[in-house]
Parts: C-alpha cells; sequence; structure tokens
C-alpha cells in the first residue's frame, strides 16, 4: 500500500495520496495539485477519485484541478448542494487494490462532512487501520462547530455524535488523519505533532474528556475569527473553482514599471522577512511575511485587484504564489525585479519601522513617558496573557478598527513573537501614522526579559 | 549582459536567452518554453521580444507559447505569410539595456529567413560580437536549400548571398550562434560543437571555401530527407501553434487497460533502449528509443490519433513527452505503468529481436547460408561505405518500401550502430515479418572486427 | 514534533528522524547519512543522539558516519560488546524538547536489541504515542529468531517475551514503527505496508496470535537465507564501520579501460533491466538488476576486490553506489561510459539471453522435447506453488550448486516474475553454461497462462 | 566536443570543464569541486587533467580537491614553485579526443602564468577555436600587474609581450575565456559579459588600444587593493591547500548554545540581506550580506578562528559555505538556528542601524547640521564622483582606520548602492560607535535625487 502525506504549511492543510495495485485515491487535495500528479505519476498510479471530506473554508479545494488532469471522479458528501462531483452517502465503499475506504457521515464542523475508514484487505478487513477525519476530529482537538450561527447547539451536538457515535468506535487501533495539524484556523489547541490514534486521542484530547452536555457548551463558547475570504471559499468550492491549468507567473518589472502598474491599481504586497520590512518599506505596501500569507492574506485582499510582490529572492515567488492561489488569488502580476535593493537605488523614498527590543519596551512600560502599545494578538492569547495599558485591536480586524489607536505616539505593535506585529506596522503606515515602531521578540522576549504581565488565568 | 544558450537535445535545437537592465530577448523558442520562464525570472528579467529566425519545419515553433505567458512581442521575417506576430525588416534594431539585436534578412534556406547581429553598447556598438544566424549558417555547415523544389538554383544563390554578402562582413570577431548544432536535418555535416566566429568560420567552413558556382553546384547536389512532419510543422508555424499552457500529462494505465486503449485505436510506442527491445517487445508497438524520437517520431506518427508510452523508468516520461511535444504530438494519454515487467507477468507474448554481434554477422557474410542484411542508413553514409549485398532502405521510407524485402530470413536489420536498427527491427515485426534480427554495433562494429565493406568513395 | 520516515528501499529498511526544540534524535540511519543532515538542517534542528535497535546483519550501520558529521552521540544496547558508542538500559530516557524517548530491552532477533517507546510530553507522558521497534515486531511479522544456532529456542522465548511483556503492553493506541517493510530478509510475512499501531498487530499479526509454545515451535521452523556477507557486517557493525566521508565516485572508463581494469581483477556488475540484460550482455559479467542490488549483491561479491558497474543511464550510478555502500562495497572503482552501445561499437562480442514468454514454456512443459526448467525461488515460495520437473536451487546458492544442474539444453531460468532469473542466467554464462534462456514472466505469468503447477499446500 | 562555463559567482571565477573521446579536462577549478564531478560524470567523461593558469591570489585552487576524486593530473607553469603537480612549458600540448590544448607561456600577472590556445582537430588544428587566458587578458580587461611590487615595471612589460606576442597572434576568430568575469578583484574595468573574441578585443579592449608605453604607464598608475587573505591564498596555493572531501556542515545551535560558542571564541558572520541587518542585528555580529561574502570576507576573517552564521533561511548556509571554503575558511561550525526571529523572542538585545534614503541625505548635506558622511567606497569610484564633505575610508582597510573617523554624530555610511555600508555599520557597531546610520540606495540613489557630488573627473 502506497501512503504520503502532503503538508501545505501555512495552511496547515493536511492532504493523503493513497494508492494500490496501480490505483489511486487522493483526499483533500490542494489547487496546485502537481504534487499529486507527480508523485502517483512516479509510482506507476492512476488517480481514479478524489475525496473531499467536506466544502472547506480556508482554501479552495484542488479536486477540480486534479479532476482535469486526472480524468478522476470527485466525490464529497450529499448533504450540502455542490455544483460537480457526485455524492457519497454513510456506508459508501471504494476500493484501490486491496485497499478499501468507507465513507461516514460526520457532520458538525459542515453538515456534508464526511470521514472515511480505511482498511487494509491483505491484512484483515474487519478493523480500520486508519481514518481520514477531515475536520471532525484533529490531534488535540476538534473542529470548530461556528459556521451556522442560526443552530449553533444543534451542530455541536451533531459533531459530538460524529466523533462518539461514529469516529471513536472505530476502535483504539485506528491512527487519525485529519485535515489539519496544528496552526490551522478551523480548530483550536491542536497539537504540534501530525499523527495519534483513536487510541491515545480517546485518552488525551481535551474534547473528547467531555460528557456531551460539557462538549457542546465548550463549542458554544469557544472564540474563532472568521477572515473575510471564508465566505468567498465557500462560494467558490460549492460551484467548482476555476481551473488553472498551471500557476500564474508573475512578471519581473523594473522600478518605474512597477510603480506605473501600482498607480493604475495593482496591490503591493510586501513578503519579506519582519527584520527586512523593519529596514526599508516601499510607502503603500502591505508587508505580509511569506509565511504569513495563508493565514493572513485571506483577512485583507480583495478579490478583484491586480497584485504585485516584493521579495526578498525570485525563489520566494512560487511558494508565494502557492499560498495565495490556494487561496484563490489568481491575479498575481508582477513582482519588483531588484527588490528593496532596486527601490533603494531609484532615489525613491522608503519608510522604515524602527524595531524595539524587549529590555527597551520594558523599560518605557515602566517609565513615564506616554506611548502606544498596540497588541494585535488574538482575544484567546490575551486571555492568557495581557500587557497592562495595552490597546488590544485582533491584527485581522485592524483596518476596520484604526479610530480606536489612541493618540500617544510612538505606536508599537505587539504580538507573540513579532511576525504579525510587522503586518499591523505596515498597515499603520499604510494609513497614515507616524511613529510606527514594531517590537520584533514580543510576548515571547517580554516574559524572557521580565516585562509587566497580566496572566488574567 | 545575461547570455545563456539553451539546448534541445535530439533536435540538436539551439535557443537563446539573453538580457540586460531587466529586459530579455528570447532568440527561436521552443514549445515547452518553461525553461526561459524560470530563468528569466531567476534574473528578475521581464521577457519582452521573441524573435523568430525562421519558419522552422523540424519542430513546433515555442514563440506563440511564450508569448501567453509574458505578453512579449513575437518578430519574424515578413517574406513569408505568418498569422501572428510583428514582421521585421533588414536593419530594424531592438534594444534591451545596453544589448542591441540588429535584423539582417537571410534568405535561402527559407525565403524569410533572419539573423540578428549582437551590439554590446556597453563595450562599442560598431562591430557586432555575435551573430544569430538560424538555418543560415552552421558551425562546419550551411542551411539546407531544397524547401523550394521548383526554384532550387535561386534559393541557392540566395543563401550564398546571405552568407557572403550579410553574414560574413559582420567581421571575424563575431561568435556565430546558429540554431541547430551537431545531428540536426536542418543542414549537412556540421561541426560536433556548437560555438565559433565568423573567422573560424571563414577558413574552416567547407561551404565557404567555394565560389558562388561551386557552392551552388553543392547545394543542388545534397540529398536531405523530408520527413512527412516537416509540412505539418510549416503549416502550423505559419498559423501559430495550439498553446498549451502545460504539458500534457500521460496517464498511467495498467496492462489491461492500456490493452484496451490500444484496441481503441492508441499507438503504442516503445521508448526503452535497444538492448531492452530486442530483449522483449510488445507485440505492435513501434519501438523508438527516447533519443531518437527527435529524429523519428516524424516519419512514422499522424496527428490524429493517440499514443501510450512504453518507458523503462517513469523519469522517461518526461524527456518523451517533451520530444513529441516539439514535433506537436499532444494527444499523449497513456503510459503502461509497470512497463514490461508488467506486461511479462499478465503471461501475455512478448516477442524477441536476437541481437547478432558484428563477428557473427562476418562469419555469416562470409559464408554461404542466405539471409536478408537490411541497411536502413541514409544515402550519404552508406556513399561512403556500403555492406556488400545488402538491401538498402533508408528508416524513415521502411513502412513504405516493405516490399522490395527480399525473401530470404533471418532478416538482420543494420545502421550506423544500431539504433536505428531497432526501429527498423520493430517496423518489420509490425508488419508480420518473421526471424527478425538486430545488428547492434552495425557498421562501427564491422569495422572494428573487419567485415566486408564497399568504401565507395 | 518534527517526525519523518526514511525508506530505503530495496533494504526495505526504515529509518527516523525526530525532533523538537531544535534537537533531533536519528534512529538506526543508514549508512549514506546525508539525508539526516540535510533535512534536520533545513528544520534547523541539531543531531544530538543517535539510536541503534540492534547490531543489525544486513546493511552496514549509520552511526558513525553521521556522528562524524554532528558531534552526536551514539546509543546501543548493553548486551554485546560495540566498540565505539554508549551502552543504554531498560528504562533510561532521553528528551529532545518535549518528545521523550525511553528504552525497552527487547532480546530475540538479537541479544542486545533495544525498542524505545516514544512520548509527546506536550499532551501527555503517562502513553506512549509510538514505539521504534527495530527488528522485533514488524508490520504483519516478527524478527527472525536464527542468528543464535546454539540456543535457538531460547532465543525465541526472549522475543516472545519481549513482545508480550514489553511492547504490547505500551497499549493499542501506540504507533509501531519497525526498521524494515515489506521485502526484508530480516523477518517472514511482512505487510505491504510501513505504519501500524499495537492494537491492529494485537488483532491481525499472525505471530502475535500465537501462545508462547505455538510462538516458539513456529520461529523455530521458519528458514531463512542467510547471505555470506551478513558475517561481515555482524563484524564491521561491532567494530565500527570505516566512516566515508561522501559517496564513492566510479570513474567513467572507455570500453578499452575497461576491459584492461577488469583484466586486472575489477568485477563487473550489470545493473541494467532484466530486458535490457536479456538483449545483450558483457561475456563474464554478473547482470544484478538495480532494484535487486540490496537483495543479492551480499550473496556473491566479495569485499577485497575492486567492482566495476554497467548501467544504462547514468543517473543509475548514485542509487547504485548508495546501495553498494550500505552492504559496505566501498570499491567501486569505475563504470563503462558508453555502456552496452559503446561496447557493441566496439566490436567485442557480447552474449544474448534469450526469454520465453509463459505460453511458450507452458507448450515446452506440456510436449515431449527435454529441457532444464530451472527454478531459482526460495524454499517457502516453492512450497506453496513448485513447478513440476523443475531443477530447484535457491538464487544465492547457485553459484556453490552448479554441479546440481541436469544436462538437458537449454536450461531455462525461472523465478516469481523474472526478475531473478536473469541473475541465475548470467550467472550460468559466467560459469560457461550454454544455451541459457529466462522465462520473463515466470511464475506470475505461468498462473495466468494455466501452466502446469504443483500447489503443494 | 564537450564544452562548459562554471561560474563562481562573487569571485566572478570562471572555470572550464571540456572534454572529447570520454576523456576531460578542467581549466582552473575552483575547490567545491563537484560540479566537475557531475557534469563530467553525467557525460560519460573521466578528468584526467587538471589545468592551473596560475597560482591564483583569491581563491583557494580546487585541483587539488579534483584530483584526489579522479586521479586526474594537475598541470601549472613551471615558474613558479609548487609543491603539488607536473610543470608545464610553451608549447606543451594536450589532447582529448579531437581536442587539443596548447600552453603558452604568458607571464605578467604572474610570472608562471600560462594561457592554453583551443584547437579542435575535427575542423582544422591549423587555427585556435578558442583560448584560455587566465588573468592575462579578460573581457574589457587585463590582468593586474602588482604582486611583484619590487619590479612594477618589468612584469608590466612581461603582459605586454604575453598579449601581444603571444594571445592576439592567435588570430582575431579566437574566443577568449578568462578566469574571471565582471566584478573580479584580479582586472579593473572588465566588462558585464563573459565572452569575446581576440578579434573584438584587439578592437575594443582599453588595453590593447595601448603602445608599450602607454600601456606600461597605465599599469603602474592602476590602484588595486590587496586583501589580506590574499597572501594565505598565495601559500596555501603553492604548497596544495587541504583536501576537503566534502563541503563543512555547520551545526545548527539555538540561541544559548550560539552565544556560549561566541564566549568562546566563534565569529559571528550576519549574512542576511542589508535591509534585514538594518532592522535588527546580534551585537558583537560582522554583517557581510551573502553575495558579498567572496569581496569582503577575506579582508576580516582571521583562519584560526571558528566562524558562526546567521542566516535569513537554511538554504542560505550552502552557498556561504562554498563562498567561504573557496576562500580557505573551513572552520564554519555552527549557525544560529532560528536566526533574528529567535534571538529576539530570546528577549536579548539587537541593535538597529536606521537606514536614511537619498532624499533625506540630500536634505541633511544642504542643511547645517552636523554629521559624519562615511563614504567607504574605492578609490577609483571617489575619483569619478566623491561626495562634498565625506570621510573617505576603503571598506576592506575600516578596521584599521577607525580613528579617522570624525566626532560628528550621526555616522552615515555611503558606498554605491548601500550594500557595503552596511556591512561598515557592522563594523562601526562592533567597535562601540553610537548613532550609526546606512544610506541604503546611496551613490546611485543620489544621482537620481540630486544629492550634491562632486565629479572629480
Amino acid at each position: 500500500m502506497y501512503f504520503e502525506t502532503i503538508r501545505s504549511p501555512g495552511l496547515a492543510h493536511l492532504s493523503y495520496l493513497i494508492g494500490d495495485g496501480g490505483e489511486a485515491f487522493v483526499i483533500d487535495p490542494r489547487r496546485d495539485a502537481d504534487v499529486y500528479l507527480e508523485q502517483a505519476g512516479s509510482e506507476g498510479m492512476r488517480i481514479t477519485r478524489i475525496f473531499e471530506t467536506h466544502r472547506n473554508e480556508d482554501y479552495v479545494i484542488g479536486s477540480r484541478e486534479l479532476a482535469e488532469r486526472t480524468g478522476a471522479t470527485i466525490h464529497h458528501g450529499a448533504a450540502a448542494p455542490f455544483d460537480y462531483g457526485e455524492s457519497i452517502r454513510e456506508g459508501n465503499t471504494f476500493d484501490a487494490g486491496k485497499i478499501r475506504l468507507r465513507a461516514l457521515e460526520t457532520p458538525g464542523h459542515t453538515d456534508e462532512s464526511l470521514s472515511f475508514a480505511l482498511y487494509d484487505g491483505s491484512t484483515g478487513d474487519d478493523e480500520a487501520i486508519g481514518v481520514f477525519t477531515g475536520d471532525a476530529l484533529f490531534v488535540g482537538g476538534v473542529g470548530r462547530t461556528d459556521f451556522y450561527p442560526d443552530r449553533p447547539e444543534q451542530v455541536a451536538n451533531l459533531l459530538y455524535e460524529s466523533l462518539f457515535d461514529k469516529i471513536l468506535p472505530l476502535g483504539d487501533q485506528t491512527i487519525v488523519y485529519p485535515a489539519h495539524g496544528a496552526g490551522s484556523v478551523c480548530g483550536a489547541g491542536l497539537a504540534d505533532r501530525d499523527f495519534s490514534t483513536i487510541g491515545y486521542e480517546r485518552h488525551h484530547n481535551p474534547a473528547l474528556q467531555q460528557g456531551r452536555d460539557e462538549f457542546v457548551r465548550e463549542r458554544l463558547n469557544e472564540h474563532h475569527y472568521q477572515p473575510p475570504y471564508f465566505r468567498q471559499m465557500e462560494t467558490v468550492n460549492r460551484q467548482g473553482p476555476a481551473v488553472l491549468g498551471h500557476l500564474p507567473t508573475p512578471r519581473p518589472l523594473g522600478v518605474e514599471a512597477f510603480v506605473e502598474a501600482a498607480s493604475a491599481g495593482m496591490l503591493t504586497i510586501d513578503i519579506r522577512e519582519p527584520e527586512a520590512i523593519s529596514g526599508a518599506l516601499v510607502p503603500g505596501s502591505l508587508a505580509i511575511p511569506l509565511g504569513m500569507l495563508p493565514s493572513f492574506a485571506g483577512w485583507y485582499l480583495p478579490y478583484d485587484r491586480d497584485i504585485g510582490l516584493i521579495v526578498a529572492h525570485p525563489g520566494d515567488i512560487e511558494p508565494a504564489v502557492r499560498s495565495l492561489v490556494r487561496l484563490g488569488y489568481d491575479r498575481l502580476v508582477a513582482w519588483l525585479n531588484e527588490g528593496l535593493h532596486g527601490w533603494e537605488m531609484s532615489g525613491r523614498e522608503y519608510q522604515t519601522v524602527p524595531a524595539l527590543y524587549a529590555g527597551e519596551l520594558k523599560a518605557r512600560m515602566e517609565g513615564q513617558v506616554p506611548f502606544t502599545l498596540l497588541d494585535v494578538r488574538g482575544r484567546s492569547e490575551i486571555e492568557q496573557a495581557a500587557m497592562p495599558g495595552a490597546t488590544e485591536i485582533y491584527l485581522g480586524e485592524l483596518p476596520q478598527r484604526l479610530n480606536e489607536i489612541p493618540p500617544q505616539r510612538p505606536i508599537t505593535t505587539f504580538c507573540g513573537s513579532g511576525r504579525r506585529s510587522i503586518i499591523a506596522s505596515s498597515i499603520l503606515l499604510q494609513h497614515g501614522f507616524a511613529e510606527v515602531e514594531v517590537c520584533l521578540g514580543s510576548l515571547a522576549a517580554c516574559k524572557a526579559v521580565g516585562c509587566p504581565i497580566d496572566y488574567r488565568d
């Protein structure tokens, strides 16, 4: 049996290619689907079926892209209307060589959510060897249940039943293959490890230690952010995403041509490292370091604008394109071909975001001189450790809540380690704020140097 | 100045990516054009212009493919009707940074053939540093002039004038960048080296040592084969080839599915090494070892049939696809996923082509037992060294001339080293001939062991 | 937690790189150890400890190679004398970040065999999430126990206790990470899948369904071959293998130079595909197709001779070198730079091994004309399905048992699918046998076409 | 004929792999010599000879490294004492297949300098097709002649004779293959192109337009910097550099371990981009952006200290290691495994180098507030365009001339585009200077915005 986990960093997305007897299945493919073709091809396997555990709201489904190049059949749950593919029901089975997948309807995260139990016919098909749980069960957590705001209690109960009546009964020996790993926005408290078993989760997954009432209550009390692009993903994934054929190829542009394109409406996204952004930044650009694109691009970027990139190395373009295409941003038209260095040589103005290390921040917090400490972390993080006197605005919501920023200057942005802060700083500069700083190191460093921290728990 | 030669083996095709100041030009791109995008991108150069030295008859022009993904302008000669791109004329110049290209009309090989003199403005633009000669001047040879059968003398004279009046006057210091290297079907006698200068060619290129009359006479006496696909290339290149977007992805098929597809009309091409073909061969398949595809696929394959591949390793599929796509074969639908090994295990019949080493051939030639020695080399090769008693049929023409094969058996196929022989053997088997052998080693080995050879010169 | 399985095909060897908090452990590294360095490096992890589950007899241990370049400490079991590294005992624990490994003494396969339970401190360290079982427990099988011929019963009992008293008690939730997958010579009946759990194995692993007496009896009845190189591996691994620094680089040699080296004592190994070997073979060479090297090179090759390779493509050299270096063959001095094609062109003699498809074999078996069918499969395979009238000599033992071959000619070699047969054919040719054929397809094909087969069970 | 130019960026070093008939030569190999082995191997060529055009002073000769793994013979000029290899003399020839190299003694740059004329026997061996000129003739320039301070006139005359009496007489058709391209420290005024011909150079190379007297006078007037490591290179290359076997593998260290190693004497080199260095910098570290390592590491780094790297991405380590190993720095022991981000999170102090764009610099230059503009460009650059009021200290000499820095603060470092400035800024911070800024953009930007510039010419 061939089994391969394909990880898409940033999204913390996990997809799976499994095969036997020259035939292969893909579970939850991503949109830049070349990886499945290459791996299956090198193993001499033909991809015949694609399974979607659910509609997905955090990325563009890759099944149509993959089906276009393989002729494979797309399968998804029957409880939601899709404009493509074939619906399947509880108990449907699908074989490739000695492999068998059996569908389990496991609603809760979404109505049409499916799980797929994996059997190896060559060693015994009475017990599952694994289960693809989609966003129902994660390692260390469970799926979020806030996508049906009009019936939150009902879907939390559905998830409870899916977990306790469908998935756990597969047995302790069953390996868990979820659709997301640590860092995903699709669940809370995920472990920093992407493999586990039903047995281990049954004992250690906090959500599985709860009775039904406690489980439902906790789900209702969870707070999850919903980036605006989720809505687009939901629509696109239901209707069937556009088939790309190949990745967009942003064109290298010199400084003049880049500026011209920006004047004509192209958005400028700077994906360099936080320190480099701190050092020099093109005025008007939105800075989202490469690794943060999957998590934050969807909060700010519209779908009807061209996008131009500023990168440290040409080699960063492809991963950026992959990250953005997974979120449905296909209008990636340009990159600044000599980077900041070219910009600097052109004589054009650039901005800087002075960095403040934790020791300085501590001194400032303990001193008398007024300044604004802007903490852009999420609600659950701040609940655990808040910064006294800080203005708290979640990073994703910053553009809408700029009016909440107090008048004291400078503004020092703050988050868990400094990466989100630099995004915040660039947003402030975009909107004309002056004296914008960044605390590289942020909370992690503050803990190390003993800043005043309000541990609210 | 950025300068890179991109070689397409087999076709012996040379294309060029040059650039300066963030802008790049491509001369004679191939159809699988990703290489230009990748290289230009990694240098931060935008491809703005594509130059075709001539319409080309031996491969599908890649300019439309590349233009589609770059927005570049396509340029070609004015003396032939193209359905796309922009015509240019003698003396037109094109600048990228300090680079200047100047067009020279150099007809002869084709009417619209252009050459491009290359100047480096940073060191002096009075003398060319190089010249892209297309199929007018090669290292060690000149372009063939047999594409206008109704006016052969005229075009040979045109080529003479292009060479002596346009290209040579650029000066001895000029480096020659031709469109083909050794092994190309677009010229005769090419040197086994793809760099030279006007000065060196002026003294050593045999064709440039001739006066006009001798030059024209020799051109008229040259014999070149014209594979049937040349006509297709000419039409396609004039009208504008279909844009692929990405390479076709043949699907891996098991033995049963592969046989079924073949029954439904798919042609089977076996691209393994000659020895492996000799060892075991699927009945009905056409064997063309991977490296021979560019030279011989165009002789046999129609454009209206699906094609399925038999390969030794999955890694051979991509180069095969590239080779075939360059010849315009896009219907590459399948490959046999377990190769010959899977076929053998299925219990299905396979054929063999017993190999004969030169020592045995010599004994047989000197003995009394009748057999058929089938020499499939080209006319010019046989003129230099013929095999006594051999039946001579050029490989490309073999399917049309099977009736010339004498009745003696076995039939031992023969060529320069054994590679073309194995193609011939597979064609004979396809057409029901029995007792088909192959002389691996062929003429090279025969010379080494002292076979009787008729040196006709 | 970083977790990566590194597979070495052929040996069916599995090693593991795990890490957390910038620190990494490697379990059972292979000798070409660059892969661990590269992966750990790209994750920013420093390899600090290397664990050997046991001395290993089927490959050269890679721990010294890896320690040399990382400074890591090597750990192995205390019950055998090693000339390097540090011994550990039951219950010793080793932490990297939140990862904890706990050693279990699990003798049986060898005296000093260890297993390592894996705990994730971030989710709960009361239950193991996985266990590295070395050669004690495989997916679908258990380790062989025939390495102490003077006390077979004792070691079988030891293995029973290791499994039932040490490993199974870790709990059904524990994922099993063995040192070998399907195809290994270190155990019998391994599943074609390299992941499982204690729970699944407890129910489906045949050996774990047995009581102690049955378990011991079955171990004693198992038959395993012991290639001669096992002895060398045992010695080398105990003393500490030579550190290579980098892979040997065989030099490309032309035909003349290659022949000269062979005359001076270099062994010639042909690693091409079976069909290519069948088509043409250098006299005197030993043919072992690339994928078979890990399993069969150790049966035939001495350690005190230079080795020269014949390959189809230069790209095959590196995997061949890796395979041979893992077995301790470091004197890889040359390869034939133009392959068989160059040999053929030189006019030198080559041999052929005519291939027989199953339909022909069937006819021959049912006919009256005598011939020798030489079945080189292993004892357990033949026990399941024997060929009537065949001479049965296990492939590994063929050079020592040539005198058992009957006088009838031709000799048709036979195995499971044809790959081992071609090795056998080359050995016969090396020893002067004439009329040597190969049945490509062998048993698999015979079943398909309905050859007479004696199903002994 | 196989011909490949291997470029080593930074050093602007060009080496060549040429071959025919299965045999290959390498001219001026670099120390990380794997590239030659890989390319020759994939072409089936055995490297039999290695030619050094001269002893080289700007990098460690790679011939011993390559000879160790190939068995090739090393050749160099007879006029200097080498402790290894074989000397050759004017007129010695060396053949590989149809290729012939003929040695020309071309002293001037160094006494033992050789050039090698390249002939292609298959097209005519009466005229050279190319010439490997080492550091005698470059494209657009000639070698420096300041390595024998006691007889400058004599060596300038020698170079003149080598050029005019040995190299130019090879004829206009000869392609020039120098040992360095634009950006090398081994010559002045090199063209931004690495191909040319004798004919083109004869007309356009400024040095070749001069009579003997003018030529010699100009050589004597040229000013070249001599980094301290040149002396080490000279000694090492004469005696024979240590053979590495494989590249050093710096170990990833966490912040604590890295700090500890630094305390124990390890030097910290930060190779990130200038903007990132500007944003945040580890106190005490020397910042040399990756691309500047070949040019500047040799000015500052001693050979008897361990070196630890700070990088933006693990992928930058290998090119940094290659760059440093080429300069003889083999003690590359560590890298900071989480980069600046990890450092920041540790709470440790970091420094910043505020960046000033040209518009601000202009305002400051035109204003009254005192500050120090520190121009670290070379003498010849400043001669063309000086900054009024600037303190001029060449970057390489900065550590020795810190006492020349005036007391005005801030100190704004300045160069051609900002890359050397950031090195200067880090050196100032290392030595305790406060208020250190950097002008990213520097002269290029100043020209664009109209800063006051003193064009001295």
